[in-house]
């Protein structure tokens, strides 16, 4: 299982306050709890300074790395930003987030990716818009799996994300997902997948428990990767507990430190 | 989804005091409570009191129905007991826990089945013992199948265990289950499941929890019984809310009527 830490991302107000007044020690506690708390990578997202975002993604990472030895998530629309990012990474692996099978975008963040031997979230979209059925998402993953391949990316390196969509206003859209997930691993075994989880529980009461339990289901079929916020002790508790369901917990280990960090109580 | 409320056991010591005390009133609160927290069927099982057991449960069913008007699911390893519990249902089609592929069980309860026109729980074990791999299970469930339906029981009144294992003992035991699902759904279509969930997490803390996360996962590849208490605020929310999320919940109906009860606070 693969966790990414969602906080740092100028859309939450805290963090554009902080990147406005040049915080940096704002930034760096969040790294660290995050860090702390159980993620595997930060990522991190200015995408919504349009006109300074090279800048601030630099100085975000620059900030990040001095006080977490952590792999990081670029979080970009735009291939400068990624690149600007992914330059200066220094621990690990670095992740890029996304490519997508518009046509665009695939063109302009290929070499990006390659240049920096990230791994990369692959949307499953495409040009013709966002996917709806299990079938839409499983021929844009079958596009994307054989472009990037034939460029070079080892399966290992691709996170296929599926795109949530709200069960408040299409009530197939969690059976959509958990099919898809199916059949793009029946088909591709060695890739990964990773999601953002909260659209699912739009529109809906207690949208943290639908969240948590929508996050367990899809691991049941293969989801191994998660762009979270790291520090919801029940999240956490719950994917963790679902590892150990599944056989990915080795002699339970990881389940039992999360009960003694008190992930449970 | 269907929930077999677990709680009128004589394995529970309050419960066997009531019996021995003829304290019909505390039967028929275990009942009442379990019938309103949204328990499709009560589970009669008195399967301790070794000496009396067809006079317990004659007694308990009376007891029960005379407080609610739910269909009963008799619950014992004895044909004659079985028999004197069915013949005493009068709400709805009664079910019948349990039958397995074992020889000699086989052949005593499937008259008793028969005769009563019962719901079926299916153990999937066989004379040769309990089940170890996804594919003990699909060979016992394939020969159940095969056998009950050349008897004329209807697919829809099936109801397979997978027989749920300690991950503690046996990391596998989780994964085994749910493929064991997978498959069967994918061979029958029309059948149903249903399982006990409390052996999963034997040996391990939190238990509750882990119940609970393996009641949503097995649900994601086709669960659609529950053996359990549903009076477990918790666990009852969980399992709602996961319909929710597989479509199984008609314009989130069940979802917003548990939110409006207080399962989710």
């Amino acid at each position: 299982m693969l966790i990414v830490g969602e906080l740092i991302n100028t859309s939450r107000k805290a963090v554009k306050e902080a990147v406005l007044n040049k915080d940096a020690d704002f930034i760096k506690k969040l790294a660290q709890e995050q860090y702390d708390a159980g993620a595997d990578y930060i990522d991190v997202n200015c995408g919504t300074m349009v006109n300074n975002e090279a800048e601030v993604m630099t100085w975000l990472v620059n900030c990040i790395q001095e006080q977490v030895e952590a792999p990081l998530c670029i979080d970009s629309p735009d291939a400068a930003v990624l690149d600007a990012g992914l330059a200066l990474c220094k621990y690990d692996q670095p992740m890029l987030n996304s490519i997508s099978d518009e046509d665009d975008r695939f063109d302009s963040i290929l070499p990006i990716m390659l240049k920096h031997k990230a791994k990369v979230v692959a949307l499953c979209m495409d040009s013709t818009g966002m996917p709806e059925t299990a079938e839409d998402r499983v021929k844009v993953a079958r596009n994307l799996y054989h472009k990037l391949t034939k460029a070079g990316v080892p399966d290992d390196d691709i996170y296929f994300d599926p795109l949530i969509k709200p069960v408040s206003s299409i009530s197939t859209a969690g059976i959509e997902v958990l099919e898809a997930i199916k059949q793009i691993k029946s088909e591709f075994p060695d890739v990964h997948f990773t999601c953002g989880l909260s659209n699912i529980s739009f529109g809906l009461p207690n949208r943290k428990v639908l969240n948590r339990l929508f996050a367990v289901q899809i691991m049941a079929v293969g989801m191994d990767g998660y762009v979270l916020d790291p520090t919801d002790k029940e999240m956490m508790g719950s994917l963790i507990a679902s590892t150990t369901l599944l056989d990915q917990d080795e002699f339970n280990c990881d389940y039992l430190k999360a009960h003694r960090k008190g992930l449970y109580k």
